[in-house]
């Protein structure tokens, strides 16, 4: 048997149909990896290795079908689960116990999957009290938030798939900061029923994975639009093909309208993705955002302070002795948080959307940083999300791609970005430059 | 006593207050109502008496001090409940009992509401499986859909206050139909956590209630952006001096890009509407919208059907034989539902919103029709939902008026609305149009 402690989500489920692998063998590969590394790592809000065993052999009653045919998964605790506490990490959640999974969970379910376990979050998904989770490179660095566990644990193997959610920069800042691969799809793929609401504009189901193939697999679960018309069912068996060969790929580089913010690291490594982008192929074109995109940020505040209020507001009036000053701040009287600033807010997004489609439609993707630098020190900096923010206000999908250059000390990557529903576009963009050698999950450590 | 039976939500803490109601006896007069009239308007999806009546025993245990102390509320069944059922007239739903409450209806109860059963809805509030609801004024015609028992519910004097979503036009038609006010404010200002989606560019919590100082009254307990900042807390408590005067007033009158669908009685109470109001001493212009605003209709169906798969998914996937063709029509291919046509619908109601609201920032408010006709015969069509429809896909706030005119044969009444984030001045308005007689509560039995 090769090592299969690192098994991807199709590589794991063409194992089971071939015949080399059952379900119960399988989580119990990923409970020995969490049983090594958890008092490390501590992803887990809530984990029960009983009750992962019984689902295990419940699958292995099934034929192996299903497209997620028993992926162990692991759910961040502000998505409902209806056979597992959901906390949110909030006192106030404290043993919650929600009526049905959510419905991105239920269709996980429904495609196979094993849910895992609940991945730890920062609360509310917000800037509030930290998950307890350390980055599993480095134990005295943040692994990044709000998906706190759901990028440690996937970066460290512990689960080949995690959900998370972004409102900031929640999907991919833990991807960058832990190693792995991630995905935020074009904002609305995926339905939020169930999912505890920071910012309606903003929130994004995505989730993490240890290869692009494995991205796919979870998107064509969710997919709506597309799924039925051009992708066979069987699409993701035939990723092990990709190309590596990027010549006819225009791709540009955007340094970000934020660039002032990156740290040397993040910088280089954005530079030196280019070169390796080229040297493999591709036509790599700088792109300048137009000036008035420098004021997303602030649109970005302002939506998600006056969205948040208004999601809060239950927690707020009903357990304020039991809610982070962060939430609590919230409902502070705010000069850039009015009625006024809000709908400018929405209308300076709307319309900076219809422009960057147009722009980035000029190229198949685009390569931006993924967080400003290395995982911070401590657990209280979860990182900044500049980097993330203006790509979710833009409801543009990412996908984040940890990058194998040799210099680095801890995890970094890059984010590959397009127009509103290019997800498939970029999906196979991701899969070349994997298949090309740029990127990689975690190869510091593997 | 006076007749308390049809007692307005203020009116009643008023009366509660000043020591000459408790809430037993008012829930008791509801339930008296509801007794009489239950087997002709079949309102409610679920209501135990015996637990409303224990509610509001324990409520009369605390002082009057909280906005909604006592006040009977109505919740339409696609909201959750932590102690009711919650169906969504689904079979896949049939006895689901959630965990907790829905936001909306939490910050009902902490501001001292007593949730008095589940109203009737459209299978998830959409335009599937009818509620068996029947309209209070005309037992063989429709009530409206799809928040068919909550508009029923308070067109009949069984509940002051009622809660409803709208998607198309699922609030403002069923009260256009039931003779009841109702309130669809500006996209965004209830959470939606614990309510089960649809479209989430379009889905809005509003409500029903027999006069407008009672709108309001709800729309102080949800609103966070202006609350704090210029509104009393018992500024409800000083709207029964609202001026009846409408002098220095601006309105405009929308006959709507849409008239074409409008019945002769539709279009004739506009205008003898814009008539009283003018007798009112309000200057009333016309308001003509740009041509391209007919394109809002296929935009709303675009978003609606495109956003509407993905919320359904998880039902559609797992539980498809137990779901209403309507439904499962979403998921098939469809011209006008493609990733495309989406993003442009997008994109076209954005730009819309910024347009109309600086055409609607000319005039102090619009009023438009709130339904193609009277109520529709029978219970298969819940009535037309075009003329609502670009409202909602605007994210205008909307209150419905309904009309006093004499030779109306049912109820039927006008919609107030006007730019994003003016709810505050169309409850104005509203108490001002009322106050002069243009506008009252199922005129026609009481």
């Amino acid at each position: 048997m090769a090592d299969w402690k690192f098994l991807g989500a199709a590589e794991g489920v063409d194992a089971i149909r071939a015949g080399k692998l059952d379900v119960e063998t399988w989580a119990n590969l990923c409970l020995e990896r969490v049983a090594e590394r958890d008092d490390a790592v501590r992803a887990w809000a809530w984990l029960d290795p009983q009750q992962v065993r019984d689902e295990a052999r419940e699958l292995d009653k099934y034929d192996a079908a299903r497209p997620l045919h028993g992926v162990p998964i692991g759910v961040k605790d502000i998505i409902d689960t209806g056979n597992m506490p959901t906390q949110y990490n909030s006192p106030i959640y404290r043993h919650f116990q929600p009526a049905a999974d959510a419905a991105c969970v239920a269709l996980l379910r429904a495609a196979g999957a094993l849910i895992f376990g609940k991945a730890e979050t920062v609360e509310f998904a917000s800037n509030a009290r930290k998950a307890v989770s350390r980055n599993p490179f480095s134990p005295e660095r943040s692994p990044g938030g709000s998906s706190s566990g759901s990028g440690a644990a996937v970066g460290d193997g512990q689960v080949p798939i995690a959900l998370g959610t972004q409102t900031g920069g929640s999907v991919i800042r833990p991807a960058s900061f832990c190693g792995a691969f991630a995905m935020k799809p074009t904002w609305g793929t995926v339905s939020r029923d169930g999912v505890k609401t920071y910012a309606p504009t903003l929130d994004t189901i995505g989730w993490y994975a240890r290869n692009p193939r494995d991205l796919r697999l979870v998107y064509d679960v969710y997919d709506t639009l597309e799924v039925e018309r051009d992708v066979p069912a069987n699409a993701h068996s035939t990723a092990d093909g990709a190309t590596s060969d990027l010549s006819g790929m225009r791709l540009a580089v955007c340094r970000s309208p934020f660039e002032d913010r990156a740290a040397p690291e993040t910088l280089k490594l954005l530079d030196e993705t280019a070169d390796r982008l080229r040297e493999a192929g591709a036509t790599v074109v700088p792109l300048s955002l137009p000036a008035h995109f420098q004021t997303l940020a602030a649109a970005h505040f302002t939506i998600m302070r006056a969205e948040g209020r208004v999601s809060f507001l239950r927690e707020y009036r009903t357990e304020r002795h039991r809610l982070h000053d962060f939430i609590a701040d919230h409902f502070a009287p705010h000069p850039e948080v009015t009625r006024q600033a809000l709908l400018q807010a929405y209308d300076l997004a709307a319309t900076c959307r219809i422009e960057f489609d147009e722009l980035a439609g000029e190229v198949d993707g685009i390569i931006t940083p993924s967080s400003v630098g290395y995982a911070p020190q401590g657990r209280d900096d979860t990182g900044d999300p500049v980097l993330n923010a203006m790509w979710t206000l833009l409801h543009a999908p990412c996908i984040h791609l940890p990058s194998v250059a040799s210099w680095l000390e801890l995890p970094l990557g890059v984010t590959l970005t397009g127009p509103r529903g290019s997800d498939r576009r970029l999906l196979t963009l991701a899969e070349a430059i994997t298949a090309a050698g740029i990127a990689a999950a975690n190869p510091l450590r593997h």
